[in-house]
């Protein structure tokens, strides 16, 4: 990735609105700084664009700074990733020319590494009790279970499950429709933040953007994308959660829901996907049962994919502090590496995706992988 | 069906336990009336049956008196079906040789005619309010719509089926697991004996026989077999219900289950069935989208199956009471008919599976087919 290239996608994500196709294929056909030029000077006109929407695309690129989004970003602990760099999780290229052209993260851990072992819970805004219990069970159980919980960051089930992976010590990643430097709702501005610390705080609009209806709606097949499958909590007829799931679908990843009482019409939306498509699921055993099918089995077989000489720093440092048998608990980890808590769970957590380590209720300990001698992966392999 | 023949399966229903494949071989091999020969007299004892139990039936067949038993039968007014005879519900016989040697039947109804168009509502018998609830809404959804409601007569789900089914002046079958005359549990005798009165008490043993545990379970693979599909409202983990719809699968016929929340002990066991094989269904119209898929429509396409001079006389007179465009009353309908709100009610059930009429809300009216010219009959057949 070169710096103009990096550049070019910067400034594209404030021109160019989430998952619009035309511009997508644009911008893979004539790459991005040919775009960038394209909008600022000369050059042509899209194939398949209107004049009244080129002209618009142009009068937001007169108006973009990349430098000051960039800047203001750092500012507030924001990065940039660009498609096929080394944090960019590769299943996002499974949207097409829908794909971002970039994604703004906020966090202190791989949004790769994670998105590899993750789960997307998403549901209702004005969800039940019940809603948002079972919200909180799922992201608490899939976090003990080593699993990710992907979200929307709304108000609901949304917040349930986020809320409960981080009080089971697990990792979290909160989609957002707007700039990831701005907290959105407003109501769950200490719980982005909290996520920003402890997990990651990722989306396509630059920093400062409002989120707006459609932005809501193509966030979620961001969330679809990122994640092995989506799990549909409570959700009424026509429910955004809805508009996740079937895209999980059509991308292939597993749909899932959470049967509530047929009387209720929060739980109308989930049981209509389940009599088209989804699988119904109980807890969280379900939920991992149904999609670690190949990723649960895979490092076992393998053996990690990477030595461990090719680790970050971070990492290594990490996985040295795990004694070589027992069972630790992050504290204890944590103290080892000379490290704090959340960037122990964040390595932590990178570690079990690359399936050095594993997650035993409170603790974590390595696999049979990582403690066998370097010969026997390759035999493995 | 010669009078040997029923007097022989009166003796076999009095000596064969329900579901005994064994015995269900050796009768069809030998026939009825020989095999009661054997049992009584000389003759061989049965493949693949030990000495013990050939012994154990010659000593019931010992004590069956099957006079005493017809005698019994109607004075508690019900009559005895035999395999083949017109009342016969020929889908039994899908039960290989694990078909009933007959069936003691107690109603102003004919159960073939109602088994053609009826689904069955099972659960647990410890429900909640909700699968109370849903059962019984079901149970008058499906009645309203022309099914008949199929159960096991017994306490909570089974029990607001039938109950649902009766509130909405429709047609219900209750299947126990002891002698018809006998009402079980004893605190559903008043709930038994209405259904008796306005629809159908069937059931395999003789009169006065007692339930048993395998009866109960055994009595589950009639309901599956006469029925179109079932539906299961509240049942846990290795319920009773459960093997209902399991034996529905295995005869082919629709399975489905009423969700519940996911925290709730009486809705895993109809979860887990909805992982597996079953539909989901939340309300009366979906289970009939489903179930009816070939039925609804059929009487539509083909015309009544029976010409009107075939009809028996009751159902003829219910018939003739219809007014040839109007939607009329089942109280209206039977005035005309000189004769009962229950037995218009019983004939009406028989008519519509028979295509000739349908069901509006509270009133009945003649299909297109009952009105069109009886030429039209055959061209469109």
């Amino acid at each position: 990735m070169t710096r103009d290239e990096r550049g070019a996608r910067v400034m594209l994500s404030r021109v160019v609105e989430p998952g619009d196709e035309v511009c997508g294929r644009w911008i893979r056909e004539v790459g991005p700084v040919e775009a960038v030029r394209w909008l600022t000077g000369g050059g042509g006109q899209p194939r398949g664009m209107t004049d009244a929407r080129w002209a618009g695309l142009r009068a937001r690129a007169e108006r973009a700074d990349p430098d000051r989004d960039l800047d203001r970003a750092r500012a507030a602990g924001v990065r940039y990733v660009c498609p096929g760099e080394a944090e960019w999780p590769a299943q996002l290229d499974d949207l097409g020319d829908g794909r971002p052209v970039g994604l703004w993260v906020r966090g202190p851990s791989s949004l790769r590494m994670w998105a590899l072992r993750s789960v997307a819970v998403v549901g209702a805004r004005a969800c039940t009790e019940y809603g948002a219990h079972m919200a909180a069970d799922l992201g608490a159980g899939l976090a003990e279970r080593g699993w990710v919980v992907v979200s929307g960051g709304a108000y609901g089930v949304d917040g349930a499950a986020h809320r409960g992976a981080l009080a089971a010590g697990g990792a979290t990643v909160a989609v957002l429709a707007c700039g990831v430097d701005r907290p959105y709702p407003s109501g769950h501005a200490r719980l982005i933040t909290r996520i920003a610390e402890q997990g990651l705080v990722v989306g396509e609009l630059p920093p400062g953007a409002h989120p707006t209806p459609s932005r809501f709606v193509l966030r979620n097949r961001v969330i679809a994308a990122l994640t092995r499958g989506t799990v549909v909590v409570e959700a009424a007829y026509r429910s955004g959660a809805l508009v996740t799931a079937r895209a999980a679908r059509r991308l292939g990843r597993f749909t899932m829901g959470v049967p509530g009482p047929a009387t209720s019409s929060l739980s109308a939306g989930v049981h209509e996907l389940l009599r088209q498509e989804a699988v119904l699921v109980s807890d969280a055993a379900e939920v991992v049962e149904l999609v670690g099918e190949i990723g649960e089995l895979a490092p076992e077989r393998r053996g990690p994919v990477l030595p461990r000489d090719l680790l970050a720093p971070g990492a290594r440092c990490v996985l040295d502090a795990l004694p070589a048998r027992r069972v630790a608990p992050v504290d204890a980890i944590a103290r080892a590496a000379a490290t704090s808590t959340d960037e122990a769970i964040a390595r932590l957590y990178e570690l079990r995706a690359l399936g050095f380590v594993e997650r035993h209720g409170d603790g974590w300990k390595l696999t049979r992988q990582a403690t066998a001698p370097v010969r026997d992966h390759r035999e493995v392999r």
